[in-house]
């Protein structure tokens, strides 16, 4: 019999946000959907990753709408869980924010190099699907 | 000292997408970017998964373009390397083709339940990135 799928609150999808350190991050351009694996940190209801500044994603990232989503992968029905949280991005200006972050709970950006933009996506939406186990 | 980000060539990118089998599928609607994990295979230059009729995904998909993120995650830096395919998406409608994909490497859906639609995205652009050891 086939494990069936359950819809996750939005407590527990904080919970599984706030668990995990990598997601892929995507986005729309004029030429398509952007995808790019980053290091995030939960920030209430939002999360932070940093970038370069002159890179795609730095330049183009902006007051645009991005998704990301986050998951556990295995078991034999191939994931566990999966969370996407979207809602707008915005590059983070106020120095005494960037600040706060950096002193509490800085995210590592997973490329090196210098990422000194602290960009966060707010939780405008905020699902989870979870498969086969009753618990999580 | 941080460990340099390399760029994968396009057969590098295909040996990478042969051996995975979970990848996040992204595209946009006027709701902002859609993102989910899928279960796929490669076919020849393109990938192919399977989902369902009468979801959003299934729905919105045909005509669209796409991007296909696959990585692995781990290491020190965060992750060893992450491949995008992106191109056109097109729900496949030729039965020979569908059946052929059936008796060959039928693309196992990551969620339970009928997953009818076989989509494929077609490598239009196809780019990948690997950090840290010299080899793959």
């Amino acid at each position: 019999m086939a494990a069936s799928v359950r819809e996750l609150s939005r407590d527990q999808c904080l919970t599984l946000l706030a668990g995990a350190i990598v997601g892929r991050l995507a986005y729309c351009t004029a030429d398509g959907p952007q995808i790019y694996p980053v290091n995030y940190v939960l920030d209430q209801e939002s999360v932070v990753f940093r970038t370069a500044v002159y890179t795609a994603l730095g330049s183009e990232i902006d007051g645009q709408r991005a998704a990301l989503e986050v998951d556990r992968l295995g078991g034999p029905e191939g994931f566990e869980w999966s969370v996407v949280l979207a809602g707008p991005a915005e590059v983070i200006s106020d120095p005494d924010e960037v600040a706060r972050l950096r002193h509490t709970s800085d995210p590592t950006p997973l490329a090196p190099g210098a990422r000194p933009l602290y960009v966060r996506i707010s939780a405008q939406r905020l699902t989870g699907r979870a498969i086969g186990r009753p618990e999580m």
